[in-house]
């Protein structure tokens, strides 16, 4: 596996495959990777393409007053996990490399980045579609890969994507969990013993909120309802929100009559934890 | 000389140029061109780059009172014109091509875009960033060309690519100007005869701003009320902005010290015209 730090080294190393004939892809991450990370890793792999990982803890999406500066990192162990798993290049920049002076260009994906964690996390979509965007243009990549846990991430990249014509293919990859349920997350590291074992209630109960719909519950407000009380019973997280939404455009639903997002986020002490899931409903129940 | 008016149309084009081993260039115009925008392909052709040029009157970049509607158009004169020029392939997509569904994505370039005509045209930087950075993504260039005319737009995109790592080399060319240097432009063509013989000021104010300050005058405040008062006293034109700004940044000047941009928009009637020179200045006068 061959590392990168500087932009002209990654770019002369893709350069060469690309002359080779090779499909690029991209996994854009923080880093302290789980298996959720590798799974994106193995879907990439399957393609036959020269898969690029990157690390790099994105300052711009970060809130002032969130977790930039106690964000796990590990880039050692990092890098035995994705060479162990088949990456050909791990691109690791320093803040320096990717932000050499005060950046004043942004991308904002609107719609989308106001709502979920967008509304609770002002300027952080923009922050995400804005580094992507860069590492799109110095990756080039042909397919990028994103997991489903960041689901509104996902949204805001491919329409991102769409808007200003990027010639690149977003895969999005289904979400990996403990055996409890629990989404893998690099921040579950933080969670005491304790919140450890009450977290598996955000899966649960989303499990059941799907069981509910399928059941024919067509309300938005009393899945939501139901969500936010089972949580509270079950936890002492803190709700950050519960909602209902549509699954293409995260626009509001009050009766479920199309694919809808259910999505939460819950923050036990500082650690902040999100999950969703996206159900079909049958029209005709 | 080949024409595409779809996306995909081009991108074939250009992906066989590309495996050929062609450098690309792009000249990104609204059409309705003149010599300067055949001084933009003359540079680019001297390159030896396979070159197009692209026709758009992109809609987002002007104001719901400005002049889109009205804008000049006349495709065939100008397919001829960059025929004769030696254009490889023109590019002239419609709006629902460019713009299949309402954008809620754009590229925003902070600092520079809220000055001079920023400051006179809110969100028309927007629009410009935006939609070059699609045709970025469409063409992917090596080399683009753009007038200095423009000079904030120029900035404008020389520092979205450096902010965001586009792969591109921007070029500047010198503003092409009529005999009595009057600057061209596709929008000289509404003037009455009377206005057109009153323009020329604008060129001749800012020869006199530049001989003013290689004579030593080090005030930016005096450069621009004599500018001001010259151009009130010579013709009707309603000035917009006279402005002198750092050439660099665009940011305020008191003493001038480094080089700087000497900017201008003057109506006349409902004609909007502008016109820049920059200066370099010795410091030690």
């Amino acid at each position: 596996m061959k590392r990168a730090t500087h932009i002209s080294e990654l770019r002369e190393i893709i350069a060469l495959e690309k002359k080779r004939g090779r499909v690029i892809a991209l996994v854009p991450t923080m880093g302290y990777l789980h298996r959720g990370h590798l799974s994106l890793v193995e879907r990439a792999k399957k393609t036959g393409a020269f898969v690029v990982l990157s690390i790099f803890v994105n300052p711009l999406q970060f809130g002032p007053n969130e977790d930039y500066a106690s964000y796990p990192r590990d880039l050692e162990r990092d890098a035995n996990l994705v060479e162990v798993a088949g990456v050909d290049v791990l691109f690791h920049p320093s803040s320096e490399e990717m932000y050499p002076r005060p950046m004043v260009t942004y991308v904002e994906v609107g719609q989308l980045d106001s709502v979920l964690c967008g509304a609770k996390r002002p300027g952080h979509f923009r922050g995400v579609a804005t580094i992507v965007s860069k590492l799109f243009h110095i990756v080039q990549p042909d397919l990028a890969f994103f997991g489903q846990k960041d689901y509104q991430q996902y949204l805001v990249i491919r329409r991102m994507v769409s808007d200003l014509n990027l010639p690149i293919e977003i895969c999005s990859v289904s979400i990996a969990r403990e055996e409890d349920g629990l989404a893998l997350s690099s921040r579950n590291v933080f969670l005491t013993l304790e919140q450890r074992l009450e977290a598996k209630i955000l899966s649960q109960s989303l499990n059941e909120a799907e069981a509910c719909l399928q059941a024919g519950e067509r309300s938005a407000r009393k899945i939501e309802n139901q969500l936010r009380e089972k949580i509270s019973r079950h936890c002492q997280g803190i709700i950050d929100y519960v909602e209902v939404r549509d699954a293409g455009d995260l626009s509001e639903v009050t009766t479920i009559e199309r694919p809808v997002l259910i999505a939460l986020a819950v923050k036990f002490g500082s650690t902040r934890l999100i999950d969703n899931k996206v159900v079909e409903v049958d029209r005709h129940v």
